[in-house]
Parts: structure tokens; sequence; C-alpha cells
């Protein structure tokens, strides 16, 4: 099934206590992406500005999974950099420094062979941007979305207006707390679980995720590693593999989507070993069946 | 296999956003001991003063599977207290105060008919009182301790010395970094376990458990529920529950170990739906027994 993903592409900066690369590819729907095209194809809806280097988009170019033909080059705009530093526990990073630039303007376009998507992420931006991108969508079956503090806070008609209209959402563990005012994280799931039509994924970073569907809560621990060089994207990555498994699942019953966050887990936990896109580009499916088949031995009992 | 616990008794006063207790049964022996006894007989080592009241263990002598015949009551020396105020987030609690009282005197003696236990577990307790009460076993062949920031800070030497001469360690995150330096959670479990003579345990609370043993490293999330009335004892809970089933096993392969974790897990779930003993005293095994199938169904992928 045909698989849209909408979200940032970024010039980014990362200093890690492994090292620190300048410039790199980064951004949500980027990492999204990579990890999705293990499972199936993946169109990407993202803008870049005219100081986009040509060559910057080369590894999605490259990769047949990924149909590029939504990626807006913006005229006289400028593209969204992000610079963060982790510190020697790289589960806490500083922003180092942030310039929004094109995603501080009007959002993409969805490209008219792209309309008949049938399964959505609307990666993290303004919540009524995200509605704005559903709007121009004919046929979604499965529509997923991030969000985060900053909409929680400011724009919460617009994220309520838009949580409504999804199937699914997936934040993380104190956005979750935030967004319910519930202390406890599965309370907080339960409850914004009456507010989509479908699922609920918190996110823990190192402590793995809980699911939420059919008013039962389903827990998983993040992949044991201690080779964590760049965490950046991993909620993206673990977004990507999840939504993509479903897309080639084509399903979205209790046991698909409890395989779909533990395909998650595992991609993300390999795109985490290296800087950037680093081992995705080298990475394979077969890669990821190894490791989830690692995963269900460590984790059962 | 006969197992047996050391560690402390308390009079503990409790607040939680659920309520308050004050004056109630509570140490790491008493919790460890009721939840292990769903498994197996157990002995237990204590000392409370002469002001602890004469029902106040009443609990614990009603268990037939309880064995109290190793609790000293010491005159002229006062009962250790403790007083606990959760928040409303529960994973986060102020020490109100505390009396060490008798645990700050000389420790317990093993008395003879408990010499020859076979499973033991040392409660968190000084690291050469550990190594004391240890002195006195004649035929130990499981033995487990707990240990707490506090003497990893202070007490490096000591607990060096008993580390090495234990089958398994159980500690939680910090802890396990604060040992080992790491700043990673797994790089510092491997490396306890090249210290102890079988497997370490990490505890993170409502983040569930890893498992190091054999040079691999297991991951168990924490059983996810909304229902935590009063979490203290948790963690000797889990303790218990583990060490029971693995001395009700008479086993210590990697499969047994797991399986012990997971009971430890959905036991301490169940002890902290109500303060002090209360759900324990109304529990049973078969109400484990029921919450560990949950636990496994929704735990599975």
């Amino acid at each position: 099934m045909s698989l849209l993903v909408t979200g940032s592409i970024g010039i980014d900066t990362v200093e890690s206590p492994f090292g620190k690369v300048v410039d790199t590819l980064g951004g949500s729907s980027i990492y999204f992406a990579y990890a999705a095209s293990f499972f199936t194809p993946v169109r990407l809806v993202g803008v870049v500005g005219e100081d986009c280097p040509a060559d910057f988009l080369k590894p999605l170019r490259d990769n047949p999974r990924i149909d590029m033909s939504g990626l807006e080059v913006r005229q006289g705009s400028k593209t969204f950099r992000w610079h963060g530093k982790y510190h020697q526990d790289v589960n806490h990073r500083d922003t180092v420094a942030v310039e929004l630039n094109v995603l501080a303007e009007r959002g993409p376009t969805i490209p008219p062979q792209f309309r008949d998507s049938r399964y959505v992420f609307l990666a993290n931006t303004h919540p009524a941007l995200q509605g704005e991108l559903l709007d121009q969508l004919t046929a979604p079956t499965m529509v997923v979305a991030d969000t985060m503090d900053l909409w929680i806070a400011n724009e919460r008609p617009a994220l309520t207006a838009l949580i409504k209209r999804l199937d699914g959402l997936v934040l993380n563990d104190g956005e979750a707390k935030q967004l319910t005012g519930q202390a406890n994280v599965v309370a907080a799931g339960l409850e914004i679980l009456t507010l989509v039509r479908q699922f609920v994924v918190i996110k823990k970073g190192e402590h793995g995720s809980l699911l939420f569907h059919n008013n039962k809560v389903y827990a998983l621990p993040s992949y044991p590693t201690f080779c964590v060089v760049d965490p950046t994207g991993a909620g993206d990555s673990f977004a990507g593999a999840m939504m993509g498994y479903l897309a080639s699942a084509g399903a979205c019953d209790s046991g698909a989507l409890r395989r779909a966050i533990a395909y998650g887990t595992v991609t993300a936990s390999i795109g985490i070993e290296d800087f950037s896109l680093g081992k995705f580009l080298s990475g394979s499916r077969a890669e990821i069946d190894k490791r989830m088949k690692e995963f269900e031995e460590l984790t059962r009992f």
C-alpha cells in the first residue's frame, strides 16, 4: 500500500561523545522515509531552500523505493538547520542552534500523483499545517501523526481538531502527560486513545514504548545496546519502520501493530549506531530481520 | 530449596496521592519475604527494637511459609523508621524523615537452624555487614545482594570485596552507572557482569529491567499499569519473587532467570496497588500466575 510522509528536511550539525558531523542530512521526513523504505515504497513531501546543495539528497534519490517527486526546492528560501550536542549520556542533548527558515513559511503542497496515498504519516509540525496537508488527500485509510510539546502548550485547539482526524498518534511520554495532565503514562495513553480512531504509541526513548489499542496496553522495551553514536532521528526511524511495516502488511489489528512497533524499535536501534543515515545506507531488510529475531529472543520469558 | 533473606524491618509512614498510612509494616526483608513466600518457604533474619508493637509482625507470623525464628527483638534498641512522601508522579518521592536506630548498630546473627540455607538474598545494608552475614552460612549455592548509592560512593573497597563473592547483584540503573562510571546502562551491566559469578539485574522502576547473564543482555518492560498507590518496597518485592521462583525452580540457567525476573515484575506490580503489604495479604500465587499470563500476552509481538 502507498505510504506518504510529510515532514522536515534539515541540514544538521551533530556532536556526540563519538564525534562531530557538520552540515549532514537530517530532518524527520528523511529518517522516516529511509527507515520505511526497508518495508515498502515511500512518497516524500518536503521543502528545502535554494541553499540546499545539489547532491545533498542524493542518498534518497538513489533509493529506488523513495519517490522524491514531492520535494519542493523553494527559491528565495533557506533550508531548515539544526545543531545539537549530545551529553556523555546520549539520552540527553542540548540544542546549540536552530534556524527554522523554510519551516517557518507556508507548508508544502501534496503533488497530484501523491493524493491517493492510503497510509499517511504527518511528522511533527504545526497541527494546523498537518490538517491542511491531510485536506489534500483523497483516500487516506490510515493517518498517523507526531506532535511536540510546543503545540500541546500553545496550539491546543488546532491540535485537538487534528487528533480527531487521526487513526493513530505517536508521541513521547512527557508529551502524553502534558497533553492529558495525567501523571501516569499508562493513564495518559488510555485517555488519548479515546480521542483517536485506532491507536496511540508512546515512545520512551531508551526505555522502549507502549502501544494502546482496543482499550488494551502493550509494552515493549528498547533493544538493549551500548552502541549509540547519534540518537538523532531515532523517533522518526521508529515511526518510519512502524508505518512501513503496517503499509506492507495492509493490516492494523493488534498483532500487526505490535509487530510494527517491534520493527520500529529494532530499525531505530540500527540507525543510531552511526551519524545521520550512515547505518541505513549500508543496511538491509535482512539485517533488520536478523535483529528482530534477536530482539524476540532477548525479550521472551 | 531453602531461601534466606536478611534485611531491614521498618515502621513506615507513607504519603502518596492516594492517602497516608502511619506506622505501618515496611522494610526490605518484609516485602522480600512476603513476595518470595508465594513461591517457596522463606527464612527471615532481621532485628527490631523493643519499641516494636507485639502484633506488628503478625502478618508474617501468620504466613506458614515464612519462618520468623531468625527475628531478634533487641532490648534497649529502637526499630528502624522511615517516612516517605510520593509526588503526584509516584515515580518520585521525598524522604521526610529517617531514623536508622537498630540498623546503625551491629547486624543480626544467622541462627543455627538457618545456616544451611542454599539460596540467600542479602538486602541492602553496609557491604561489610553483608559479608559478615555471608560468612555465617555453611553451604550457600546462590548468593544475591542488593546495594545502594551510599555504599558505592563511600565504601568501595568493602563493596568490591562483597561483589566478588556474589552469584548475582541486583541494583538500579543509577547505581549501575555510578558503580562503573559508564554513561550507558547496558555497558554498565556488562561491566558488572565480569565482577560477579553469574548474573546482574538492573532495575529501572516503571521502565522495567535488564538481565545480564552469560555475556548476553535481556530486556523486560514493567507491567503497564496506572494503579500505583504506594511503590514502597517494589524493588524488594521484585527481588523476593525473583529469588523465590529461582529457589523453587532449583535452576539458574538463562531461561529460569528470565522467568524469575518476569515473576518479579508482575509480583511487584501487584504489591504497589495498595499501601504496605495490603495487596499481598489478600493475594495468592494464582493471582500472580494470572497476571503473568497477561504480561506474557501484552509483551509478545
